[in-house]
Order: structure tokens, then sequence, then C-alpha cells
């Protein structure tokens, strides 16, 4: 791609065909991890035949998911969708036919309105076919609709709590019933918030989807450009984190003696460098709050494009979610 | 930090104390990986008492490079310099002692006039103090130096696969003399490539460290901003991934029938989606050459901020590296 001035550049091929050639190329690179069953469906390459199955995917642009949740103790197959975009339903079809060995799938996807439309077509046909599915659309992202519409939240970096938490109730051996209380139970204790330093560009866009001001950011703001809830001041990292945590502090219940998970997420272009700083104020709130963090992730786990700006979630663990956090897991995007 | 016009917005606290303040934060992150033993040095967690010591470091702004390595199968202690400079002598000293277990320390440093200085007066101490040290210094830059200079080199990604291999060494119980002959080897057998796409900005700086017109890119560009060896039209990811690849074979002893590890590195604000893609087209060229890849990774392994773009690393395996690069690791950068 020659960019046109002004805009970013891009190392890809046709822009038209960006997400199918992701999943080829994923696919070649991994292939102790996935295997590419359709033009938009990877499965895990060696699935328990004794299992629950876990089923995601999403809109391309948000590497490494969903793709790279692909894997042992994590997702068991996903459909790609293009940029943004949410996969096509006989892709999610595909995926959720992969991914049932007979007691039944769950399906993880974040709650956008083309990802759920999509999502219950195919899962009508799927359970057509005779296979039992559960639909749980996750709602971490805090900023975009009001506690009591919690129904009506998107679910961005959260994504990667509920995958990892289900997907070890799910290797563990659990029964549908119980995975997808897991997953529920992840979902509604989790909660992410984020800030925007700048915009994703669309591959083959002549320009940014958003812009800010050279010394703002965008609080709130979704994985897809959504508007944030508010434009603020940029601050030190210290004073960032301690915002996004006390934002997080007052919409979970999560009090003095609870002990969390903590990941912080780069939405892109951000440095690792800046996501410590931040996981540090964070850490450091929450530890004046008397909550304890029991384990933290940092690094890349839902992004768009290359976005600067990051994010914060908690999820607030008892001993079941703790030991399933703790369970191992191999994936590209999550490794432990 | 309140950004000006024209510059890259980041998420720091005083950028004076940025890279002290990253070993807190990354020491507060991860517990169970490593410990901080000083102000600039990080040891692993759990050390064995009885294997070789790996050591190794260089300036921040290179994350997850250089403290992502501590960890099980790799690096034993890190010391951590200012951006983009070397740690002080003190601090290698004191990283020298900590890996220390009474078998000898091997030291695998980047090829850089400030480390290579600073590491030779911090080893002449350890020397003296009766600790059997050997200085290994990576040379995989394939752009820094002609072939028939190849030890002025400077060490770019290849350090992660040096670190690889010769920490699989070191933990499976070789001696300092076997740790260090696998660490040369790995060296010897290591090239990379890089192409930036736009440069990085240091914390307090008020422009890029370079800038590159909208259609081009610079290929062989180093991780602090060092000139490329050439400008280029800014192709497609199969184009440049195509041109890598030649590059890459014409420097290295490499023929049919051989198997390499493939390491696709992100600088920092490319996005995973198109690492995939040049992956995909380097595999290819391998492929159309009678190379096998053995093992591929994909990622942000050693970053220069957040600049644009991504290099290609291949190192040429035998049965005996290609055992070791398939050994455990555990590690904030590379777990497998």
């Amino acid at each position: 791609m020659t960019a046109a001035p002004g805009t970013i550049k891009k190392l890809v091929n046709d822009p038209a065909n960006v997400s199918t050639d992701l999943v080829d190329a994923f696919a070649d690179a991994h292939p102790d991890l996935v295997r590419r069953v359709a033009e938009r469906v990877l499965v895990r390459a060696e699935q328990p035949t004794d299992k629950v199955g876990i089923v995601s995917g999403g809109g391309s642009g948000h590497e490494p998911a969903f793709l790279g949740y692909v894997g042992a103790g994590c997702v068991d197959a996903v459909a790609v969708g293009n940029i943004f975009a949410a996969p096509p339903p006989d892709a999610i079809l595909a995926s959720i036919e992969h991914a049932n060995r007979g007691r039944g799938v769950l399906l993880i996807y974040g709650n956008y309105s083309g990802d759920v439309m999509n999502c219950r077509l195919a899962v009508r046909k799927a359970a057509a076919a005779g296979i039992d599915v559960r639909q749980l659309f996750v709602t971490d992202d805090l900023a975009s609709a009001p506690a009591d519409e919690a129904d009506r939240r998107r679910g961005i970096a959260g994504d990667a709590m509920v995958f990892k938490l289900a997907g070890a109730a799910a290797e563990a051996g659990a029964s549908l019933d119980e995975v997808e209380a897991i997953g529920r139970t992840a979902n509604a204790r989790t909660r992410t918030i984020g800030v925007a330093l700048s915009s994703a560009e669309l591959p083959g866009a002549s320009k940014p989807i958003f812009t800010t001001a050279p010394d703002e950011m965008e609080v709130g703001l979704g994985v897809h450009g959504e508007p944030g809830i508010a434009t603020a001041k940029l601050g030190t990292a210290d004073e960032v984190g301690t915002q996004l945590a006390e934002r997080l502090l007052a919409d979970l219940d999560c009090r003095a003696g609870t002990s969390v998970a903590l990941l912080v997420n780069g939405l892109g272009a951000t440095p690792l460098l800046e996501q410590y700083l931040v996981h540090r104020a964070v850490s450091r709130h929450l530890a004046a709050s008397g909550i304890s963090v029991h384990r933290s992730m940092v690094g890349e786990f839902v992004t768009s494009l290359q976005m600067a700006g990051l994010s914060v979630t908690l999820t607030v663990l008892d001993d079941e979610l703790r030991a399933l956090l703790d369970a191992p897991v191999r994936t590209a995007a999550w490794c432990q």
C-alpha cells in the first residue's frame, strides 16, 4: 500500500482481503496452536474429545483478539470478521460445529449489535441441528452505558478474562451448565475503562476515525472509535492510573479485603513502558483501598489497530475464579 | 505529561525517572517472575542454585526487552539503563553477582559501544571478585555493517533468540563452556533486518528522531533511530516480506533443506495484523527456497518506543538448537 499523505502507513496487501489474509497468515505461523478449517474459521489444533466447546470471534483489527485466544485452556474455535465487523453467520455456525464434541458449546462474544445478530442466526441453526449452545455477550465496558442498563454495555478487554475463566472451567471437564455459570459470573464481576490518546485508522482509509487535541485524551472510548464519555486533559501515568482505578471501583462491588485480577491492555501504539507505569498507579490505588491483586496481565489483549491509549480491567475473584485464573493456558495471546 | 503540539502523547510521570519507574512498576506487576534487588536491577524470582547464570540488560524503551526476558529457561538477571542508554557499570555488576551461583555467568548484550564499555568495566570487577564471566555481544543486524565486518554489527531482535537458546542450555544444567558455545553458535546463525515506517520519539522530546516521507520506508534502521541502509518505496506486506527474506538469505548460510526459527518483531506501533501478513510472505519465500520453518514467533520482542515498522529474524537450527528452542520458557516476553 502506498499511503496517501497524512495517513498512517500500513503493511498490508489488498485492504479488501485483510481479514481473510490474516486468518491464513495466523494459521501458517502457528500450526502447533490452530488449524484453518474455512476462510474465516480457525480451530484449536488439538481439541480434547470430551470437553465443552468454547467459541468466540469478532471483527479483525483487534489482534491478538480473537484468534490469539485459540488454544489449550481457552477458546476452541473462532470466526473472524472484516475489520471492526461481525463475522458472517455461516462462519460462526462453522465454528460452533467444530467446537462441539457432544457436551455442548458456550459462545462468548463482545456485546455489539452486529455480533449479537449474527450469533443468534448461527445459534438458531446450530440448535436446529441438535447442538446445545449457550450465548454470553460480554459487557465489561462501564463507559458505554450506565450501571442500571448494564446489559447495553459493550465488551472490550474484559473479553479476555471471560475467555480465560470459562476456558479453564471447560478444560477441567466442567459441564455446559457449569461453564456457562462461570462465564456469567466472570462477566458480572469484570469492568473495564480505557483512555485513547490517538485514533485508529482503517486500512485503505484516508483519515483517522477521530482526532484528539495535543494535550487531551478521550476517556471511555470504545475499540472501534466509539465516542468516549469525556474529553480530559492528558495527565501523568500516575494521574491517569488513579482516575481509571477510581472509576472502576465506583462501578464494581469490590470492597477492602477483596482479591482481583488486574489487566492493563495496550490499544495498539502505546509502548509497554507506559502500560507498566499506569499498572503501578492502579495497583497502588487498589492497595490503598485494601484490595489485593492476585494476578496482573500487562500487554496487548484486545487492540484497535494502531490506536494509542490503554484500558484497565478489574475482575473480582473468589477461590474458584482464582484457581481458574491460575490454571495453565497456551495460546498466542495468553500463555502461562 | 502535557504533550507539546506535534509530539506524540505519552503516559509517563517525570521523564527523567522513566527507566527506574519502569523497573519498579515491572517488579510490582510480576512478583511471580522477578524481584527488584536494586534501583536498576531485576533478578529471577526463583533461580535454581545449580545453574550457570545468564545476565542481560540494555537501555529502556525496548520493552519487553530486556526485563521481559527474566524467568525460567531464559535470563536470570538484568540491568536497566535510561531510555536508549547503556546501564551503569555498577548495575551490571550487581546483576552478575546476583546471577552467579558458583558455576559462572554468561553476559549477553547487544553490540553497542556504550553497552560494551560498561559491561567490560563490570566484568573486570566481577572477575576480580572471582566470578567467571563470559561476554557475548549479539550482532544480528545485518544492515549495520558489511558481512566481512560482522563483529561491528549491532544487536537487535536477534537478542531474544540468543537469550532463549543459551537460557535453555543453562536451565538444562550445561556448563559455562557449553552455554557460551551455544550462545556464540546462536549468534553466528542469526540475522535480522527491519523496516521503519515512522520514528520513535523520546519521552520529553519535542520531535521525532527522524521522519519518513508518506510513501516511503527506511530499510535496515536500528532500534535507536540509527540511519537505515536505504530509503525505499513502501510496498505491500507481500513485497516487503519477500524483500526482507531475500536480504536475510543473501547474508546467511542457509541452503535448501535447512530448518530455521522465524521471528517477526513489531517495533512498537505496528499492529499484529500487519506483522502476521509479513510473516506469511517471509514464510512463503523460505518454503519456495526449500527452507522449513521449525517455529515462528510473531509479536513485540525488542521495540523502539512507538516506532512503526517491524524486523524479521532468522536463526539456522540444527538438532541441538531445535531442542533448546522447543524447551519450556516462562517470562513476560516469551512463554511456551
